[in-house]
């Protein structure tokens, strides 16, 4: 096969400025963004560009799920994220009763019970996007580059083996003002003569920044001008619409519904008591999904009748009117009206999977530009962020010469698996929401159990691959899948006595931690099996400044089956407490797992939890993503070091 | 009596440039701050001078405790201070054991059983000035003024009875640069070979911010240049050797100890087990209290043999080495070193109080200015903070012509007893600390206690005033006393079912709530009785708008005794639910108190929990600043109105 050049218009006047990068990321959304504050704990060279003038300035994807919470914490921003957004807890469905009259069917909790400090919740896209921006700039220094579009990208085959090699040719091109893309603001008011009002929209609903920064249309350099780009890397995330995609030929598979949908951010006046609630509303009239917002908004999506004529975006605000109408008669005999309409449109999206992720393992795409769904189940940003959560570890460390450059294939066999799954649960209960059949209750109902495993990230699993053993033939097995993220779960600071959430120990460093479950260590016995392999483990995986300063590429996590009393930091090997001359003993790798559990835990350990012998224990590899990765019993060394050499470089 | 007008030096070269102002405050420490935040509230004209150049650079008072993070989080930072401090939950006692052993006696929650979500933690004071500067810059713009002293105040008391008048003058002086304060640095490592070296110390320690601002000294002014301030109020924070203080002759009241305690912030190489603790480790040579602090430092307070001798701060490294020496005495047989130290002193203070708080209800001082202890029990900073927290929303209250002057008196009955009570603990601990005897563990644990409600802020109750009102002779008797702090409780939202703690309702908005507690309200009768109340309420009092935007000065909040699913917002009276035509429904007024309690709660429910008759209700008073003012039955609409002419203006 040839060198893939692929050229587009818009190159005339090009410049001869070339410049070298690690990793080009074409898109500043979520995606984007997510994968830019990855790639920032690596100190490589990044550089992020998007089309567009400003970050989000209306509606969009805005559901935020405990998972992509749990994600963000694990880069110290879950609690930004989690008190700037609008929680709720609880999912309400509605249907008419055996008298006809629409009544409330059920409640329930909108997460499974995984023990997360976190709700879901909503918050606006430029927020979002704000936060990103902040945390990366403070972490890198990197900053997008705004009004920048590529125009020819080109994978130069014979580089594509040598991870040293600047594969990716990618031309850039500065947009003229008149190109600059910008994003449509449609709010208005209703006044008390029912007139309408045009207004501003919330798109500095910012209440994370003030400074209005990244509102205000940019162009970063001069219109007009272009440069080529040598990129290492190119990460794709330049949504539905993909121009990386398209150069690409890449195919979006998949079905398309004709029914269509409106979506609202309006400011109720209603006797309905569950807006504040996540709530399904199926009449015989047709359907009402909500969701609470910021600024005491409730976000509608709301089935339009007619669904076979379209119902075009740009019509106007009558359009506005007109789904809320149908929204009145669907939750009707409840009263419902708006007073202002901060954001609004009409969409008929169908659920599509793109072919391919990547090319040549050196670009991927990721969000919107490879998976496309309704926005019913809020999923869109979520799984997008996700996808850039597999995918910026693998990077980094392979760029960072730490991993092999082959497990980067495990990112289109880790993550096209799960936007399937996504579509096929998206598919069914967009079906099952467009039913008028009374039955639909009941297959919503189960869908949304599926829905909401997916949300907490518990029933995501990755497949088998070099980057996740085979589940074990035989002891230790242990409820925990392979494949799966690490669950929360509370334990305690030996040193401290401070309450711990385990997963909160997977902070995203880059590092892999080997958690090893210690059992009952007031058995001299079993002590001696932990401190054995303590003294086993490779001080080269293990010990500080291998990775970044004070951190070792493999940090050992010990998880004791006892009390805090019962025990001291004295017992175990200095490699779970190890002395660096310089900052003092490190007090954060020994943790307690009362056999009687935590208060706010399950009432019972983590040990018994997950089904962890407490005569036996094990050990667990777990990787930069929080995923598990490898399970071996305490003496199994070997195994360990086996499964490492396929994965880090330099490890026999 | 005359003006009191006390000229000062500094004041040659005088402009005759005159600015007028709400309130002046001197000194940008803790307490100075804490001003300026909450009278960033209040959309007030306010300045906040300083005569050092830059934030603190260097140790100080770092403890907080509980009751500062829930004051804190009600100003929307309370998330801020927790994640940005290091925690500590668990206080240990060590003493020797019967062989003479080194041994740990005791062990339990540095806190009681509070049920607030925070724990005690540090944090270095330059980062907690940083955090209020950015938001005191964010609500108000207001910035400190740094290199700025005062050079003469004086009160007009021909004008303090009118609140409108400009009845301080104030002069300013902007230092030279040859006078700007700095900040001792005097941090050190130590080096294998045992040489000591110099270091910069963790001054830029933030990790609140990146920036630097605030470190680097400047003068806000031309130097030299001199002004007028003419201010209707004056906050005097501006330390222990408070020149307001002075200016008034007020006296620093109480006795002066002999011990002399040394002070140190270092890493360490130790087999001592309990340095993540809150430690007392009281052996037959001395004693040393420990806390754990940022970048694996441990603050040591060490007593120093000899006390009668003057060890002078500034002899050198050479003392903290001595310090350490006597600390490893002190903790044998367990080893101790030090590699690096980021900061250290000699310290010998008197329990003191200052005679007086404030001159003509138009000069306040607070924090420092009126009272000095040792730092032992971590307090100092807490308190100055809780004084301001007391004052700003009186100023402020009354600057907004919203309450009577007459309540600025207030400030000084209920702060000084505060003072006082802080300074019996606090002598009793550092008497009881000093002793050999073996006894002492018994009474070290017992002050302890009370020191630890102190710090929940669990027995802090100011006496009955025009604000708060005496023990109510007939029921409702609850077990809430008048002038506490409203403690935390978990509670639940009836609109979105989202679990709510009680105090959180408690913002620091300047808004006074009134707390009904509706009772058992699935019964009829008592329904009708908490509408009842409902109606009855002032609309004037309780409508938006009258305050701030969306803000009533009394805001009406309404926990039931139900289910969540037994009762609906229809249920109640359209002052707990209302409706504005712009911003939609108010859902955040109402809430559940579940028979059979929360989960993480006590068990129990919050009417259970404070003895609130289910069949009767009641409701309560409760101030700006979190404090239990008045109580009354559900149909003491009269008794409230009562109490509320005393306090607000334009209420008959």
């Amino acid at each position: 096969m040839n060198t893939l050049e692929i050229p587009a218009n818009g190159t005339e006047g090009r410049k001869s400025e070339d410049s070298h990068v690690d990793v080009l990321i074409i898109g500043a959304g979520p995606t984007g963004l997510m994968s830019a504050l990855w790639l920032a704990e690596y100190n490589l060279k990044v550089r992020i560009i998007d089309q567009r003038g400003t970050r989000a300035l209306n509606g969009k994807a805005d559901g935020l799920h405990v998972r992509s919470l749990e994600i963000w914490e694990s880069f110290g921003l879950g609690d930004i994220f989690a008190n700037n957004c609008v929680p709720f807890s609880q999912w309400a469905l509605w249907a008419p009763n055996s008298e006809g009259r629409l009544s409330r069917q059920k409640e329930e909790p909108a997460i499974g019970t995984t023990g997360s400090k976190f709700s879901c919740g909503t918050m606006h896209q430029g927020n979002i996007e704000a936060t990103f921006i902040d945390a990366i700039k403070s972490r890198s220094g990197v900053q997008v580059e705004r009004g920048v579009m590529p125009t020819s990208i080109a994978v130069d085959e014979n580089q594509v083996d040598d991870p040293n090699e600047y594969a990716v040719k990618v031309d850039l091109r500065c947009v003229n003002e008149a190109e600059l893309n910008t994003w449509d603001v449609n709010a208005h008011s209703v006044q008390k003569d029912g007139s309408i009002k045009v207004e501003r929209g919330s798109i500095d609903a910012s209440v994370v920044r003030t400074d209005g920064s990244d509102t205000i249309p940019t162009i970063s350099g001069v219109p007009g001008s272009t440069e080529t780009v040598h990129a290492k890397y190119v990460i794709g995330a330049d949504g539905a619409h993909s121009w990386v995609r398209r150069q690409f030929g890449f195919q979006m598979e998949g079905a398309s519904h004709n029914a269509q949908w409106g979506v609202i951010d309006v400011v109720l006046n209603t006797d309905f008591p569950d807006f504040k609630k996540h709530c399904y509303i199926l009449s015989s009239v047709g359907t009402v999904l909500s969701v609470p917002r910021e600024n005491n908004l409730t976000r509608l999506y709301i089935q339009l009748p007619g669904s076979d004529q379209d119902v075009s975006p740009v019509t106007g605000i009558a359009t506005a009117q007109h789904m809320m109408d149908s929204a009145a008669r669907i939750i009707a005999p409840y009263r419902l009206s708006y007073s202002y309409c901060d954001w609004w449109t009409v969409y008929k999206v169908g659920q599509r999977v793109s072919n391919h992720f990547e090319s040549h393992q050196r670009v991927f795409l990721g969000g919107d530009a490879v998976h496309t769904h309704t926005p019913k189940g809020g999923q869109g940003m979520n799984v997008s962020v996700q996808d850039a959560y597999n995918l910026g570890w693998k990077l980094g460390g392979v760029l960072k010469a730490q991993l092999h450059p082959s497990i980067l294939s495990t990112y289109e066999s880790e993550r096209r698996p799960i936007a399937q799954l996504l579509i096929d649960i998206d598919t069914v209960l967009a079906g099952n929401l467009s039913k008028r059949e009374h039955h639909a209750t009941l297959d919503v109902n189960s869908v949304y159990d599926k829905l909401r495993d997916f949300n907490s990230g518990a029933n995501i699993c990755y497949p088998p691959s070099q980057l996740v053993a085979p589940p074990p033939q035989k002891a230790p097995r242990i409820n925990l899948p392979l494949g799966m993220r690490i669950p929360p779960f509370p334990l305690v600071n030996l040193a401290s006595g401070l309450p711990v959430d385990l997963q909160s120990l997977f902070r995203s460093t880059g590092q892999w931690r080997l958690l090893v479950f210690a059992g009952d260590v007031t058995n001299v016995e079993q002590r001696s099996r932990v401190n054995a392999l303590g003294a086993a483990l490779s001080r080269k995986l293990t010990a500080p400044h291998s990775f970044k300063a004070g951190m070792p590429l493999l940090e050992p996590l010990l998880v004791a089956w006892a009390r805090a009393q019962s025990i001291e930091l004295a017992d175990f090997d200095e490699v779970f407490f190890p002395l660096d001359e310089r900052t003092g003993h490190d007090y954060g790798r020994i943790f307690v797992d009362p056999p009687e559990g935590r208060e706010g835990g399950r009432g019972v350990s983590a040990h018994v939890a997950f089904e962890v012998s407490v005569g036996g224990g094990c050990m667990m590899l777990v990787r930069p993503d929080q995923c598990i990765s490898w399970v071996g019993g305490l003496g199994d060394v070997e195994g360990l070091h086996g499964f490492l050499g396929g994965v880090f470089l330099g490890v026999e």
